[in-house]
This record gives structure tokens, sequence and C-alpha cells, in this order.
């Protein structure tokens, strides 16, 4: 998962949805024993982990660009083939590629070096590094009174524990990654350190996008983790003059090739309407990508596995993609939506699910008429015994969000979120912090989401 | 958490509750506010996992009979005084007093070594070790059809992964741990191995207590870790003749002298009248104990700061219990229950928490008149922004269980527990294994259930 994008505006959207079926035997047993028969496809013998195992050790630090991207779209090609896709499709997309290069190195001069990650689309330092005196600040507001000019600008503001939702603090705080150096480039800053966006006190610094304004200046940007902050901030206060070293390698290409991966069932009522499940396979550099996002793109082949296990028949198209480039430019998602503008397909529903393969708790439902959460949780009687209670409003997540836009009811798996932000973006994403029957709940929800929304709409 | 003892008969118990308060204001703005102070207050610098880390680094393997858990018995003295219990007190009680010895070894002989553990309660092997051919079951019922003369017995069916509460698949596979051992040797088995009960596919092996029926045979029983499981499983079908050697160094000693550990806050209104919340403080002897029990031991000690730290005083007196001994022998709780009966205490409510200190999703409750539950759902939207929303009937947990046979109301925290039983019982249930906000915001949860009942009764 990205930086989230906020909710556009809704207004101007058409209010109506495509799909009102009227279908009588809702909530009933059928309904209870279809989902039960889903749970006991995922929690038995099922090959998500395995998948996940596979996708995080072939291709681990599949960042737009990569070869290692390029080899996870032929696997999730091949994968949803094996799965028993009707059809699959290789969607283009041209996406942005950058490359860390040699190892970042940040160190106070004459004092410690301090465990840091250069952020995705920061500019390289000057050729032999760039040394400069620090100043902190603990917002983007500070910046305009505080003398930045030729300076190391150490944004180090913590999130905020207080929230319950982690992604809340995640956002609150995340100004400062994806703006903080180009805002500070503009009021004369050379470079900018931000504290890593985790509630984890340890030395792992996160990554993530940094974008500067098109027409501004751009400053070498890296992400410290915690306890390197937190040792910065405490020799700021010994020696407010110290100066830190920064040495960053990165280097922008020009746009490379890539390819959302498609595989669909085909619907066996309305083949011309459209449910979507998916993911995202692009993943940091410095990352194995297990819950950002290797556990959603294995989570929803798995759907695709489960309703077939539960002897289920899709009446409309199950559509499963892959998207590219989720985490720097969502080039992924624009051709998507672009294509489904283009060829008029009509989409009931598009569910994506990035949010790490924690026990999921429920799901958040946008649409244009502003009811989805509302009409979903009609079936909460049938998910508590899952653990499913949460239909939140929401914008269903980075790839499916174009689709709101054109009447599409979007939505996104909530899971559980208090460690996702521990290894998020980090070295640490790694498969070992998955549990099978946490990943496997997850895909058997979506699955149990989607067949409802196929039998009798939202 | 040991293996549930299932609900005791209440049809004969009192019907009638002690505590029947009627008050006015319940569920309004002020009890949304308290409950915020006390999240707030948790999730702010909050010293519960800095108290685990000390609880797991100083007296890990706390067995009963242990000089480490007579350690721990000072040392959560010390910090239940530290935290500002008006009053505290060491109740004694005398322990089971089991110790493993030198490590145990399981091989097959000719082939490989199996990871094995022994249970906890066992009897040792002869001097120079047992060896014996292996014959495999499923179930207790076929000791009744196999023949096992002279034989190890293997019991080695799997959790069911179907349930979607692991702790109801440990229930229904626990009977070859707890049980299996003692009935293989009413048979004429000479030892037996047990699959460990975890879904966890790896060669971790889990302990916990065997019992024998006080008047037959005893024979020496150990875990094997589900690969190890697997493997003998394997050989057995390519030679049902194969020979397992089996060292088990264990002894039994005297009983021991031990302690609860009380700590009370006197209530300002009715300071005769008793809440208590507890959990254990004792852990099996190769365990860290992290997650059973420490979180608990630490949890419970929070609730008292917290409502401390939000600004509450209780009605009626908190008393925060670290029972001892509840893995191998639960005589901490008899101790205090006898001792409740003795002096004629009234107990209105008795919260445990030893299910893990995950992320929290709700309580367990029970009375005798059977409405706890229901009763306890009044206050879901009070703590749905929380995650809190399950509210199901039980027993509380082994530890205050014998207090609702006097009538008491009680409950247990529930957890979410899919990564429970991948580290229950082992060498690996340590601190790193627990996330400090999931930690925390467990202890929020019962400090913010405490704070409700004390106002409002259940």
């Amino acid at each position: 998962m990205r930086f989230p994008t906020p909710l556009a505006s809704v207004a101007a959207l058409c209010a109506a949805t495509l799909f009102n079926p009227v279908r009588a035997a809702e909530g009933t047993a059928a309904d209870e024993k279809m989902l039960r028969a889903i749970y006991t496809a995922a929690l038995t013998n099922g090959p998500a982990y395995e998948h996940l195992r596979e996708l995080t050790t072939k291709y681990p630090g599949r960042l737009a660009g990569s070869k290692n991207l390029e080899g996870a779209v032929q696997w999730g090609e091949a994968l949803l083939k094996a799965t028993g896709a009707d059809r699959t499709e290789l969607q283009p997309a041209m996406v942005p590629h950058w490359e860390r290069g040699a190892k970042e190195s940040i160190a106070i001069v004459g004092g410690v070096k301090l465990t840091a990650v250069a952020l995705g689309g920061s500019v390289p330092t000057p050729a032999g590094g760039l040394r400069a005196p620090v100043v902190e600040v603990q917002s983007l507001a500070a910046l305009k009174t505080t003398d930045v000019k030729g300076k190391i600008v150490f944004f180090n503001r913590p999130m905020n524990p207080e929230y319950i939702n982690p992604g809340l603090s995640y956002r609150d705080a995340g100004d400062q990654r994806n703006q903080g150096p180009g805002e500070a480039a503009k009021y004369g800053a050379v470079g900018a350190l931000v504290r890593s966006l985790t509630h984890a006190h340890d030395d792992v610094p996160h990554t993530g996008a940094t974008t500067y304004p098109p027409d501004g200046p751009k400053i070498p940007a890296a992400a410290l983790s915690t306890i390197a902050a937190d040792n910065l901030s405490a020799a700021l206060k010994l020696d407010s003059s110290l100066t830190v070293e920064m040495t960053i390698n990165s280097r922008w290409f020009e746009d490379a090739p890539s390819h959302n991966v498609i595989g669909e069932l085909r619907g066996s009522e309305h083949p011309e309407q459209i449910i979507v499940v998916g993911g995202h396979l692009d993943a940091w550099d410095i990352a194995p990508g297990a819950h950002d996002d290797g556990s959603g793109v294995v989570q929803s082949i798995e759907v695709m596995r489960l309703l077939k296990a539960a002897g289920y028949q899709p009446r409309h198209t199950l559509r499963v993609v892959l998207f590219t480039n989720e985490e720097n430019g969502t080039r992924g998602a624009t051709a998507y939506s672009t294509a489904v503008q283009e060829k008029k397909e009509q989409h009931l529903f598009a569910l994506e699910t990035d949010n790490g393969g924690f026990q999921p708790r429920g799901f958040n439902l946008g649409n244009p008429a502003g009811n989805a959460a509302r009409r979903a949780a009609r079936w909460r009687g049938l998910f508590e015994p899952y653990g499913i209670y949460s239909f939140s409003d929401g914008v269903g997540g980075t790839d499916v969000h174009p689709l709101l836009a054109q009447g599409t009811t979007v939505a996104g798996l909530t899971p559980d979120s208090q460690r996702y932000f521990d290894i998020h973006h980090t070295t640490e994403d790694s498969i070992d912090k998955v549990n099978p029957r946490e990943l496997e709940l997850g895909a058997a929800a979506m699955a149990s989401l989607i067949y409802l929304v196929d039998q009798y709409g939202l």
C-alpha cells in the first residue's frame, strides 16, 4: 500500500448503479452453506501461502522497471491459467523506472552512522556526497518559520499513537515523507531526512515514494529508522551545529514497459458484466513485498480457486487483476480504468486487497450513492461467524479507486493493521511475517463477499 | 493457557447476582470520554511492553516449583506496589513440582532424530532409555482395536483446520496429549508420542500437561514437532516394524510452596465488593511465556494503571490477581477460590486474560443466569470504535472459572487467536512475537469493561 489518496468528489458521479437484480433467497441456509464451503476450501490444504512463498522468493523487490516485476508478471499469468482462468491477458502500461543504485549512506560527521534508506523517487546527492548542517522540524508548516537554506531538513514528527487504526496515524504523518523534501527544497534546503513512518522503535528504515512539485527544485531525501531519528534528534540537542553527510546514488531512467495481469472466469448469465478482484504485483526495491502486496496478489487468485472449489459458477464475469506500479506511479490502475472506459466495459464491483495479509475484520466500501457500506452490512450475520464484522465507508484502494468515478462500487479488504506498519516498505516485509491461516481467512472473506455480490448485487 | 476445562453445570448455582446497581447515565458521552482516556493512556508511552520484556527476560520458564516462578512472584508484588496498589498480599499455595531434567532425546533406531519435548508430568524412561516398536493411531478410540502392547503409541491426528477459532481445533485434538499416554498405558503400551498441538508445520515441539489416571500405569510421553510427526508417519509407511528410542529424564519432587500475587485499589463506595482482573504468572519450563501468560500478567497490572491514569476511582475494590500454577495443577486458582469462600468475600466480577496478547476482539462471559454475554453486548456501541465487537458465552478462563460456581460473573478477554497455537508452550513464545500496540489495546479493552461493570453492573 502506498500513501492513500483522498476520496474524489462523487457529487458529479452517476447515481444509479448498473446492477440491481432481485433474487429471493438472500441470507438463507444456502448462503450459509456456500460461505462454509468457501472457508473450508481456503483452510484445508489451500495453496495461497505456497504461492506467496514462490512470489516473494523468486521475485522480491519487484519495483516498476525491474526484471523481477516482469518475472512476476509472467508468473502471475501462468498461475491464473493453472488456477483455471478461461482467459488471460497482459495489459500493457508504461511505468516509471527509478533505481536506488549503490547503497545509500547517511552519517553524522565525526559521529554515528544513521541507518537510512533513500526515499523512492529521490534524486541523488552530488558525486562525492553532500555535507550540510541539519535542522529538525515537526511539520511542513514549520518550514515557513525556520531557516532551512543550505541545510538538511530533518522531519521528525512521530506517528500519533492515539489512533486505533495505524493507517490514520500513517496518513497524518505521511506528508513529511510524501511532500516534505519537495517543500523543503522550495525554501532552499539541500537535503531531507524523514523519520520512518512506523510505530515500531527499531533500526529498520522504511522507504516509500516522495514527490517533488513538477516545477520546483529537487533535493535528495532519505528515511531514517526511528532509532536513528531519535539518535540524530538527541545529537542535535547536544550540538545544534552538527553536520550530516549523505550519499544517495539513485537514478531515473526512461519509462519502462510493464503489464497488468488479467485472468477471467466467464460469467454464466451476464458475461458482459464484470466483477473485479485484485492486488498489486509491484513492491519496493528493498522489500520482499509479502504483506505489501504479495498477500493481495495470491489472495485475489485464491478467490477464483475458492469459488471453483466450492462448486460456484459466477453469474457475472469474475476478473482477477494483478495491477502493476501501485507503489510509485499507479500507471497500472490508470491503464486499467482507461481501458474500461474506452471499451465501455460494465464493471459492477471491484474489490482490492492491499492492506496486508493479516486477520481480516471487514471491508471498506464506496459507491456513487454513498450507501455501499450500509448495503453490505446486511450480510453481517453471515460473516460474523468468520470474525468479519466491519463494513465501513471507503474507496477500496489505490488501484480500484478510479473505477468509482465510472460508477462502479469499489471495496477494500480491511485486515487487522496493528502489525502492518512495523514492516511496511522494509526488508522485513517477508513471508515469515505472514500467518498462513490469516492469509487464507482473508481470501475466504473476499470470495464470500464476491459470491454475495454476484448473487444479490450491492 | 492450558487445556480448557468444560463448563461445570450451573443449574444448581445461585441464580441471583450480588450486584444490581441502577445508575442513570449509562452509555452517554461521559462513558465515551472515559474509554477514550483509557485507550489514550494505554497507547501513549504505556509501560506494559517493557514490563513484559522484564518478566520474560528475568524469569523465563517459570514453571511451578521453579526459582523463576518465585522470582516472578516477588517481581509481580513489587510492580503492583509501584503501580499504586493500596494493599498487596502473597497468598500461599502448595504447587506440584515436576522437572524435565537433562534434555530428552527421541530417534528412529537406525534413522533420523525426531525433534521432541517431554510432556509436562511425564514419568521418565528407564535408565538407558526405552526402545520399542511404534504403532500410529488417530484417536483414543483406536486403542480399543489396535494391538499396542509393548509398543510406543504414536498419536498423530492433526488439529482440524476447518474451525475458524483455533482454540476449538486445539480442544478437539487435545485428548491425545492430555489423556492419550495414560489411556495407552492401560492397554499395555510402554511409551507415547503425540503430534504437537498446532496448525504450524515446522520443527518446533509443543509441550503441555499430560495426566495419568490415578490408579493406572504411567508411561513416558513426549510431543513431536509436526515435521517430526510427519517424518515418523512416513517412515512407518515404509517400515511398519521400525523401532524408536526414547530417553526422558524427568522427575517428580515433593509439592513446593508458591503464591498468588494480589494487589488492590480500594473501592470508594463499596470496598467490600470486589472486581478481579488477572492472569497467570507461571509458564512452561521451556517457554519464555510471553503470550502464555506474561501478556495477561502485565495487562492485568496495566488495567490498574490505566484506570488511575484516566482519573477514574473505582467504586468497588479492584483486585489484580497474578495466579500461580495455572499450567500444571491450577492450585493457585483453587487456593484463591477457597479463600474467597472461607472469607465470604463478595466477588462481583472476575476477568481473566490468558489467550495471548494479540489484538483483542471481545470477551467471553458467563454468570449463573446465563445472560452475561447478552448483558455486556449492550456496550457494543462503546467498544466498536476500538475493534471490540464480540461478546460470547463462556467461562472466563481456568483461573476465574471456580468463582462462577460461587455466583460471580466471570469473563475472559478474547484476542485474535490465529497465531497463538503457532508458538504456544514452546521456546518460541517470546516477546518478539508480541506486538506492543496489540498488548496495550488488550489492556485498554479490559480496563474499559471493568470501568463499565464498576459503574453499571453486569
